[in-house]
């Protein structure tokens, strides 16, 4: 490990990488963050993440006084100097250092800015490959979902009990239907070949692969429906799977232990996958042209 | 500010005081904490707080290996190397330190623990001597709030709102009971001068402060119910009141903007409170006695 690291303005070593014991995102969990996929050295869906970085921002009425132009260029710098192909950039902003208190410090405190790379094999994934096995388990997180906070103990203690029950991942169900699954959004096709993705609100995160996926799908002739569904409707579908900055599109292979379809990857979920790929690849290669 | 701040077996400086960001406790907010008050140098309840500390740890399958001793000790050389008088020691145990992923590190990896301590009036509270103005807020926090972890960004957004609209706290309400302050145990007095607070479940905090308050209520020959209370009959109640570590026992003047009682602090929330401070002044003198 030798990655260089984004702290407040300064590329350091990881092992220096560090932020003070009152900063409000350690005391308080009082921070936001985004991840990005990197293919080919290249950013995927920039755009798409730093505008649900702001909408978070808004939410939390925190201040980030960088522009769009230095965000991007602090993940391009951090691509270049960790030498990344394949992998993702993690960015965290946090209302920043004060003595403890629940009360917000005054709005001049300068917000926290952390940022760093991970190498991930996206395109060869042994996932994708596979096909995800699936738990169901309540959704206990907290009332605001759609604000992306580093509140994430509980998907962390979910993808734990997954494993423990040997699956790869956990279905959240509130009141009877998914919300989505730990970190990715859940989808189902069913029948008629029809996409079924649970609506926007409070209750999940507003997936900007989410988003990019039911894109493609339009363009490419699918029916995409926003409702809630059912862990039943969900293991009597044709397909499922999960979309995400960094699995893109994972198909779901089995639910509770049931499988889905035939038990192996679905077509519809596999074509979605070689698609996005392709589109992210081509923008990729666009952007490279421009000198971007 | 001139702190001196316990981090990981060191003491140091409060601007030296300093956590990796890739710490759980920052990244997925993957920690617990506990708030000792502290009252003429002295520690309060610290045997409760360190019993609910590994009761979080058990719940999240987080291992610590210091003792008990040793967590004292810890505490003691804060107070004595602050010159604490009056305050708090605060005390946050994280999952530590490794690469940021969903699933929880090696169970090998060492916890993260920090400490300091804070300066508080508790005694001679201008609070305790005016009474709280609180407004209810809906409960959307996780459903694990029997867990005492740093996920605190909602508690944070309530004392926000409450401040904002000119009031001190917000009490939050679930299914149409209050389930707790934002950062207290909350409790009426009806009219037959029975004290009714919440029975304990995964919906709010295991109070040592309400414990304490409990007990000392019975010994005094007061009545105690553990049950769930609408605003309105709260509202409607005799008195209302709050307990925490650090503001022992606060009285409820109004919810809502409507008064409780007649508006004041009332009569018995007072003495609660100075019984408390008592039966703490006479404990930590018998500890310090023993120069323990």
């Amino acid at each position: 490990m030798s990655r260089t690291v984004y702290v407040n303005g300064q590329y350091v070593p990881e092992s220096e990488a560090s932020i003070s014991v009152f900063d409000r995102g350690f005391l308080f969990a009082d921070g936001i963050y985004e991840v990005t996929a990197v293919l080919n050295g290249r950013l995927m869906d920039f755009e798409g993440h730093v505008a649900r970085l702001h909408r978070s921002l808004n939410e939390l009425n925190m201040h980030l006084t960088l522009n769009d132009n230095a965000l991007r260029d602090i993940h391009r710098q951090l691509i270049e100097k960790n030498d990344l192909q394949e992998g993702l950039v993690y960015l965290q902003v946090t209302r920043g250092v004060a003595d403890r208190d629940f009360a917000y410090p005054d709005a001049s405190t300068p917000v926290t800015l952390v940022a760093f790379t991970q190498q991930k094999a996206i395109i060869d994934s042994p996932l994708a490959e596979r096909g995800l096995r699936v738990i169901s388990l309540p959704d206990m997180r907290w009332g605001r979902r759609d604000i992306k906070t580093v509140q994430l103990l509980y998907p962390s203690m979910a993808k734990m009990e997954a494993k423990k029950r040997g699956a790869d991942d956990a279905w959240l169900v509130e009141s009877g239907l998914v919300t989505e699954a730990s970190s990715s959004n859940a989808w189902i096709v069913d029948h008629d070949n029809t996409l079924i993705t649970r609506e926007l609100s409070r209750s999940l995160l507003h997936g900007i692969t989410r988003r990019a996926v039911m894109q493609l799908a339009r363009q490419h002739d699918m029916k995409v429906e926003e409702r809630g569904f059912t862990i039943k409707e969900a293991q009597n579908a044709r397909e499922a799977f999960v979309t995400s900055a960094t699995s893109l599109v994972y198909p779901v292979i089995s639910i509770d232990q049931r499988s889905v379809g035939d038990g192996t990857p679905g077509d519809i979920a596999k074509a979605l996958r070689r698609l996005y790929i392709e589109a992210g690849l081509s923008v990729s290669s666009s952007e490279a042209e421009q000198g971007a």
